[in-house]
């Protein structure tokens, strides 16, 4: 692990502090090296993927470091799920905005390591450094598959199925509930949305359902459209979605039922990003399987459409055609 | 891969037009998923590093784009040099600052496709973001060893000698020589120099080498003493340094000769960072055949202390003690 030192804390107590105890792997080396020594699984593949995070970019300049941290690990999460994959552990990079204080990143620590325990990922590790910018934060996310198990963007073929877990629209409206810009709702339905949008679920329990039954898979970070729009890309299909059977959630509903133009409002909240849902493709006959299936796993799944031939992605309201592009199909 | 949009430019499109061609290998599926597919090696361990770099802090904000892609790719392939892991690939997540344009997005995957080509790695995944901060990237390397075999930082024993590769100090002034502060060279070797902490020298010629006869190692990072200090650390034991022996490269030469204090300028040298050379450890026996196999690879080593009972960093000069903490272990 690599560290400098700011003029305030010390990085490199930061992790001789805070970041080794989360590092308990002999893997890890105790944070000790330049660099970590990861053992071979024969017969799996080792399924990495990285994201960036940046303070009023990604999450609010104000929100708490432990949610932040949270919500770091489970987005990263959140595409192991979507991939099938069984988490193993991170690698983290953080730059830490000058004159930061230990407070904050106790706190941070301290939500790295509750997530840690729930998801049962370990810090492998990274680097620490100073910026005169706001906190930026790069995670790499290692898990496992069976070898050429890994469900892939481009699984999906025409004839199949839509699907999506839990609920879409939530993280876009509970982005306006933490900015406090969220009309019309009680104010518990405003917090539960912002929770939604701060502490994103990722749903590892459809692993052995994914792997078992679906064609193509993507989780839902961009928002729905453009995340469908990722699996048409990929596997060169159309994804034809139905808004009248977008899966929302109670608070999301009472929103919904205020608005005056239910399909595009649908559409809105079919292109805001941040659901960290999964969207997936399967054949017909599997369906009712996987629907059924990850039920007993604890996660809902709705059938939302079907995949064509053609490309990008297509949406109906109430059988009539919907211009979503209109809407916005990529978020800022 | 993931992406999001800036109001300039289209990060989808920084994928698709400058980042995909630099992702060749088929696990990388062509940036087009949530994540990589890594196969396992049997018989070999994945050696893994990540690093952060912030402009402004890590290189200049005038650097140009294509430089400062080349060291961000470099800082890291000297982790896997250090370790004596063959170079295989790396995930990147850049946070551009609002604003950035086209062109320079261009010269820096210019950059990464110059030195990919060079040291036979390729781009597997990551993120581009925005920011309203400053230009900040990380980069996760991924190497391969021999199960077992990579040389760590825990493995110096008293008795052993310490060697260093190349030259030290250059990183150092180079910055200064770089932010036009350094005096008292001709301005030729103010370039090289300059051009030393811009691109610096990853020293994977030593793989083979440090794999069969090196104790610990790390790379000058840090600084020579402060990542001395590290393989102390790691392997509960004294580095005590020669600094009359330390290895200066011509133009360093120049400087040091007008330095009215010769033993405080070397200490500064091994004080400053952004060397990239490798700090090794070695039985006394192996020494000789060590130094005349990386002089064939092409990089000299050079003799500049010994391991010892004890802890942390000592250095002479001339046979007498010399104060490091005084001249700063560490560098902001």
């Amino acid at each position: 692990m690599a560290a400098e030192t700011d003029p305030g804390v010390d990085e490199f107590e930061t992790i001789a502090r805070l970041l080794r105890p989360l590092a308990g792997a002999p893997e890890a080396l105790g944070l000790m090296d330049d660099a970590a020594a990861i053992p071979s699984r024969p017969g799996f593949d080792l399924v990495v993927s990285k994201d960036a995070m940046v303070a009023g970019v990604h999450f609010l300049e104000a929100d708490p470091p432990e949610l932040v941290a949270r919500k770091l690990l489970r987005t990263n999460l959140s595409d192991l799920a979507a991939k099938a994959a069984e988490p193993y552990g991170y690698f983290l990079a953080v730059a830490w905005p000058r004159g930061s204080g230990w407070a904050e990143r106790e706190r941070f620590a301290a939500g790295l390591r509750e997530d840690q325990d729930q998801f049962g990922v370990t810090l492998l590790g990274g680097d620490t450094v100073s910026t005169p910018g706001p906190l930026t934060l790069s995670l790499t996310i290692l898990g496992w598959t069976p070898s050429g198990a890994m469900v892939r963007r481009s699984g999906a073929r025409p004839g199949e199925k839509v699907l999506v877990s839990g609920t879409i629209g939530d993280g876009w409206l509970g982005l306006k509930a933490a900015r406090g810009e969220l009309e019309g709702v009680p104010p518990e339905a405003a917090e539960w949305l912002a929770g939604r949008y701060r502490v994103p679920e990722p749903r590892l329990e459809l692993r052995d359902v994914l792997r078992a039954r679906a064609g193509g898979a993507a989780d839902v970070s961009d928002g729905l459209i453009a995340d469908a729009g990722h699996i048409a890309e990929a596997s060169s299909v159309q994804l034809r979605l139905q808004l009248d059977r977008l899966p929302v959630s109670e608070p999301a509903s009472t929103w919904l039922q205020r608005q005056p133009d239910r399909a595009a409002a649908l559409a809105a909240l079919a292109t805001g990003g941040d659901d960290y849902e999964i969207v997936l493709t399967a054949a017909p006959g599997q369906a009712p399987a996987l629907i059924a299936e990850a039920e007993a796993a604890g996660v809902a799944l709705t059938e939302i459409g079907d995949v064509v031939d053609g490309e990008g992605v297509s949406a109906t309201f109430e059988g009539r055609e919907i211009d979503i592009r209109r809407t916005g199909w990529r978020h800022g």
